[in-house]
C-alpha cells in the first residue's frame, strides 16, 4: 500500500533516497492561474536547509527545486506539477561501514524487515532529507491558502526542558524569524541555543517542540469523522520523522479543565460573545 | 470530500444520525474465514454504551448490531460486511428547542456553515454516537489481529489532575475490566471515580486521558513517508470527537530528555541488548 | 483492496448477498440540500425489477428501498446517505443442490478460488441483484445532474441481430418507456420482443446492447490522462455483470474514418462551424 | 481531484506537457527485490517511440529513460521509483500559430474550458507523449508478471477496414515484432501499411484496432463489483488518447449468440470439460 501520497485534492506524491540521483515530487491537483512565487518556494527551502547555522546539523546540500511541468508563463496550469531537487551529496562511500549493521532509532532494522533489502546509504528513503519535498509542496500550498486569507506560522516552542513563556496571542509572530532557533520570545530563544550547544559539545541531541499559529480558517474546513481537521493535520504532523506527539487548541492540558471551563464562546465580529 | 470512510485494505464506511432510523457501515476488505464472534462483538458495544455506570451519561440505547451481508455460517466471505444497528431514541421532540441555537462546542454551527442545513436531532452526525459503529469494525479487527498474536488494550489513565502512577509495563492489564471506570490501578481509579462524582454533582464535566497498549506488532508494520503507523494511529485517535491530542512512545515526554538517552536499543529474544 | 466502492467525490460503497438479509450502500459525499424525490427513485428501482414482463426472468423482489440516513425534512444533509433494501427471496434450500457443483459463467469457481469459501446461495455477491444499489445512488445522481441541465436516457439498441436502425439523434428518446423492451423504435422493438419470446421458449438467453445519451455536459467534465470521462464511465459499464464492450462516440466504428472525417467540429450557439 | 494517478497497490502518478522540460513520474507499492532490466523497459520505451518506420509521425524523440530512486544495485528496493524522460523537443516557437487557435479533435478547447489557462505547446498535458510514462511502469509490471508466469503480447489487428482473419489461438505471437506495423499475420500487416501509406499521401490518417492477448492470469484475479479485471481493463485503455471503444472476450460479437453457444465451460488440467 504505498504510502508516499498525501492528500485527496490537492496530493502530494514523493520518491528520493537521501543519498541517490535526487529527490523530488508530483503535486496533483493544484489549482490553475495559481501565480508561482518561486524565490518564495527556494525561501522556506531554505529555511529547511542543514548546516544553516552553529547549532544543527552540518551537512551541506544546496537544495535547490527544478521545476519540470505544470507552471507555463509563471502559473499553475492545473497539470501536475513535478519537480526534482538534485542531491549533492551522494558519496556512498562514507556510508558503506553501514553495510552491515543497524542503527539504533534509525529505520535501517525496519526497512530490511519490510523488504528483506535496504539501501543503507544515508538512511535511504527515511532520512528527514524527504521532508524538504513536503516543502515544495508545502510552499505552493501557502500561496493558494493566502489567496484565502489563511495564514501559517510556526516557531519552537519548547527545547529541552526550556519553554516559551508567552501565550501564542500574546506573541509577536513577526520575530520568528530573527533568531537562529526560530522563537519568537527573544530571552528563551537565546536560553534554547545555549542548552543545544552544550547537549551538541557532549555529542548528544535534545528534542522540542513546534507550535503552529493557523490564521483564517473558515467554519467548516475539513471533513466529518474519520477526515477531520485536526485529524489530518495530526496525521501530517506524526508522518514526521521523530514526532512523537501532537495536541490541538488546549491539547493535554485540555484534561486539567471542566467542561464549563473549555467551552469555545461563540464571538461574533464586534467582538461580543453572542452564545454560551 | 466524504470523509466517512477510514482504512485502505480494511476499510470502514459509516452513516447515520444520532437520532435518525439506524446507524450502521460497511467493512470492505475483511479477509475470508475469519470467524465470528458475535458475543464478543456485542460485549465489545456493550462495553461503550452510555447508561453503565452511575459516571457516564445515562441516555439508553441497546446498541444491538444486525450483521447483514459478508458473514456465511459463521465466517466471513470476504465479501462487504454490512451492518445497522437502530436507533431506539429517535424522539426527535427531545431537541426542538435547539432548532434555532447553536450550542457551543458542538458541531452544531460547524454543520449549518458547512453543509447550509442541519439535523437538529442529538447531534446528528457529529454525536459521539458515531463512534459505534467503529467498535463494531474494530472488534472484528481484533479477531483478525489476535489470529497474528496482536493484542490491544486500553485503560483510562487520567482523569482531570488524576494520573495513573505506574508504568503501563507494572500494570495488570488484566484488571481493566474490574473498575467502573476501566483502570487498572485499583486505587486511583477510585479516586477518579470520586472526582467524576464530584464534578457531576456541580453539572460539569471533565476531561482524561486514554493509554493503550498494543504488543506483538512485527517488525515493518505501516507504510512509509506519509502512513507510517504513527501518523495513521494518530489519525484514527485524533477524529474521536473532542479527542485533542496524541502521544505515541515516550510522547511529549520525550523532549525532557537528550538523544542518547532516548534510543531505542535492539533487543533480541533472550533479552539481551544485541547492538546499541 | 475491496472493490465495493466507485466514486471519489460522490462514493458509493455496496453490500449485499442476492439471497442474504439485506442488500444496500452508503453513497457519501452526496451534495447536501438536493431535494429527494423519493418517488423518482423508487420508480428507478422498479423500472430494473425482474418479473415486469414476459420477456425477462420471473424472479420476484418488491426492492422497496429504506433510507437509513443523510435526509432530513425531505433534503440531502451532506452526511452519508446509508439505505438498504431487504430481500425477500431468502430461501437458502433453493440452492443447496448448487453447494457442490460451480455454475459455468457464473463466478462460483472464481469466488472459491479467491476466497477460499464461498456462499451458493442464487450467486450470493456476484449476483446481478448487486446492481440494485446502484439504481438507488444512480437515481440520487440524476436529481442532481438535472440541476445543472444534464440528461441521461439509455435504450435497448440491439438484442441478438437486430438492431435499432436510426441514429440516436433521430429517435424520440421519450417514447423508450413505452415499450416492454424499452426501445424508442417501435417495430424494431416488436422484432427484439418476439426474438427473446422464441428463444426463451428454448430454454435459451440471447444478448444485446443498451445505448446511452447524455445531453448537456459541460466541456471540461471528467479529468485528464487516467480518470478521463471516457474511461470512468468505461469502468462502470465494464464492471456490470455480464458487460462485455463498450463505445463511446463513434466507437469501433471510427476506424473505418479517415481522421479528416471523424474530427470534432467546434459548432457555436448559432449552429455554425466556427472551425474546422 | 487531479486524475494523474493510476492503481491501487502498484500506482503511477505521472507528470509532463510535451514541449516542457521534461516528462515522467513515480511508480509507488512496486515490491522489492525486483531485478530491473534496464535493456527491457528501453526496448519497451523504443518501440513506442515516434519516426521509426516512414507508417508514423516523424516527429524524434530520443526517449531515454533516467531513474531517480527506488532501485538499489539492480534491484528495486520497495521505495518509490522516480524517473524522468527528458524533452529534446522543447522548440515553443513551432506552436506559437496555435497560441490564439483550438485545434479541433484535440484537448486544447477543453483544457482552456476546464483550467482558464491553456499551455499551447504541443498538446501540452493532453499530448499522447504521457503514455511513454505508462511504457516505463507497464514494462516494469511486466518484469513482476513475468515472475508469476503471466505474459501480454499486442498487436495491431485492424487498420481501417483491413482486419487480421485469424483467431488469436492459431496467430504465431512471436512474429509480431517481424512487421513494421506490429501485425503477426504477414499478408495483412503489409495491406495494412500500403493503406496506412496511401492515406498518408492523402495527408490524412486512418484509425484501427489493437488486440491484447494475456496468458497465465490466476482464478480470481480482480475485485468483486466495482473493481472487476474488465472494469479496470476498460478503464485503462479508455483512458488512452483517442481510444474509442474497448472489448473483452467475445466483446461486442457475443450479442449474436445465444447464452448456450457462450457458455464458459470448465476445462480441466487434461484439457478434458469437467462441467458444462
Amino acid at each position: 500500500m504505498a504510502g508516499n501520497l498525501f492528500g485527496k485534492l490537492f496530493t502530494l506524491t514523493t520518491f528520493g533516497e537521501s543519498h541517490g540521483v535526487a529527490i523530488g515530487g508530483i503535486i496533483d491537483g493544484c489549482p490553475s492561474n495559481i501565480e508561482i512565487d518561486f524565490e518564495f518556494i527556494q525561501n522556506e527551502l531554505d529555511r529547511r536547509k542543514p548546516g544553516q547555522s552553529t547549532i544543527v546539523s552540518q551537512r551541506k546540500e544546496s537544495d535547490k527545486v527544478i521545476f519540470l511541468s505544470g507552471i507555463f508563463e509563471g502559473k499553475t496550469t492545473g497539470t501536475p506539477i513535478g519537480f526534482v531537487i538534485n542531491n549533492e551529496n551522494q558519496k556512498s562511500k562514507d556510508y558503506e561501514h553501514l553495510k552491515d549493521v543497524y542503527r539504533p532509532s534509525h529505520a535501517d532494522y525496519t526497512y530490511q524487515q519490510k523488504y528483506g533489502i535496504r539501501d543503507y546509504n544515508g538512511g535511504g528513503r527515511s532520512s528527514a532529507r524527504e521532508t524538504t519535498c513536503r516543502i515544495v509542496a508545502g510552499a505552493i500550498a501557502k500561496l493558494i491558502l493566502k489567496r484565502s486569507g489563511i495564514t501559517i506560522n510556526a516557531y519552537v516552542s519548547q527545547v529541552g526542558h526550556i519553554q516559551v513563556l508567552k501565550n501564542y496571542l500574546e506573541l509577536n509572530l513577526n520575530e520568528i524569524e530573527t533568531t537562529e532557533i526560530r522563537c519568537p520570545e527573544l530571552e528563551t530563544a537565546q536560553k534554547m541555543i545555549d542548552l543545544i550547544k552544550s547537549i551538541k559539545k557532549e555529542g548528544d541531541t535534545i528534542g522540542g517542540c513546534v507550535s503552529a499559529v493557523i490564521k483564517g480558517v473558515p467554519a467548516g474546513l475539513g471533513e466529518p469523522v474519520f477526515d477531520k481537521l485536526n485529524a489530518e493535520l495530526g496525521k501530517a504532523m506524526l508522518s514526521i520523522n521523530a514526532a512523537k506527539g501532537f495536541e490541538i487548541g488546549s491539547g493535554f492540558n485540555s484534561t486539567k479543565y471542566k467542561g464549563s471551563e473549555l467551552n469555545d464562546i461563540f464571538i461574533n465580529e464586534n467582538n461580543k460573545k453572542f452564545f454560551n
